[in-house]
């Protein structure tokens, strides 16, 4: 069996993302501060979070809207305006974040690209995921882009038999071992988990330990080794 | 030349979308009365429309903040609280709306997919593209989803290239002269118009009358006889 492609999740794994949200939600609790004490904010914007993720899906723009119906849920509805102004902004800065690829992500990339097919594979807003990667200035390096609603086996199997050369010769890498480990290796390919300092909660999962098609990695920098040791 | 792919947009071509936002801009009206006058309201609203377009997108998401970022733009940040509740609400009724296709798509699809292969291309936000689709119960009969953030001439070339055998070999169909048809005639397809009874703004466009690759038609049910005669 030989590996013919590598795909690597985005948000945590090639740039900063939950960062961000996290610095979003700090703000966001400074600005509610003397409405809402910060613990009550919080659970209730995981809980309507979880409630619109159905129908928002992941991605910076559902945020904001949960954000400013938190918001109102916590004032019956006389959150002052200023304040959603203020959230509104706080949304269109997370969009219009810079992004910077992580140490080590770029020399990884090059690294693979030279003996691999890379598949961007990624959950969140099309048109953002679409401008972070444009930013980053990865893009030239990844012969397919795949934004997804959800990942699960049937994602994965669905894009490695169309941007390679099926599951059983792919390999996944990410941050989350919800999203990009566990379905991927329930796929039938191969699966590194990259830890990223912080997770969001909804990511959270164990880890496969002793799958035999799975790998712990320090950093991204062991990923091309990792990937060529497979055979 | 044979024509092997059929690409269709969804919005305004297969089921109902621009009279949705319409209504819901009714609604966002309504609520308004007391604090806007309608004409000042919509107009504020295209404009920051317009300026959110390169960060939201498309999409109700984006259409439900721009809403709020308008109601506290007309009013100094003083929009009434349970008024940007109803905006909230609004924006979730759109999302969760029921998808019905239009008369004649459904058995004009099922007449092209007996002989082509067809291919949805649409706009909008990546989930609730996704839940229309299934909602409509047509998606069995596409070969392949296109959910994309911009369609231009290098979109329905990429498209073409990949679900189907080229630009050249492939025939568009869309409500949207701007969207649908001037791009894809760019990219060397053929194209038919499919006029919707409503135009977003932004979707306007001169009609390409007399290119030898384009055609006007009534209804969807005029599109299988004329993809049959391209040859």
């Amino acid at each position: 069996m030989t590996i013919t492609t590598v795909g690597l999740d985005a948000d945590d794994t090639l740039w900063h993302n939950e960062t961000i949200f996290r610095l979003t939600q700090d703000r966001f609790r400074d600005l509610m501060a003397d409405v809402a004490p910060a613990d009550a904010l919080s659970a209730k914007l995981a809980e309507i979070e979880r409630k619109n993720l159905t129908l928002y899906g992941y991605g910076a723009k559902g945020f904001t809207l949960s954000m400013i119906e938190t918001a109102m849920a916590v004032t019956a509805n006389q959150a002052p305006g200023p304040v959603i102004a203020e959230i509104l902004a706080a949304g269109r800065e997370m969009l219009a974040h810079p992004v910077e690829p992580l140490p080590g992500v770029a020399d990884a990339l090059d690294d693979l690209a030279a003996d691999y097919r890379l598949v961007l594979i990624t959950k969140g807003d099309l048109l953002h995921q679409e401008q972070k990667l444009a930013a980053s200035g990865l893009g030239e390096l990844f012969a397919a882009v795949e934004i997804v609603s959800e990942k699960d086996a049937a994602t994965y199997q669905r894009v490695f038999a169309r941007d390679g050369t099926g599951p059983a010769e792919a390999a996944m890498a990410g941050n989350s071992l919800r999203s990009d480990v566990l379905p991927a290796l329930e796929a039938g390919c191969y699966a590194a988990h990259i830890p990223y300092p912080i997770t969001w909660a909804h990511e959270m999962a164990d880890a496969p330990v002793g799958h035999p098609r799975f790998a712990e990695l320090a950093s991204i920098s062991d990923l091309p080794a990792w990937v060529r040791s497979l055979r």
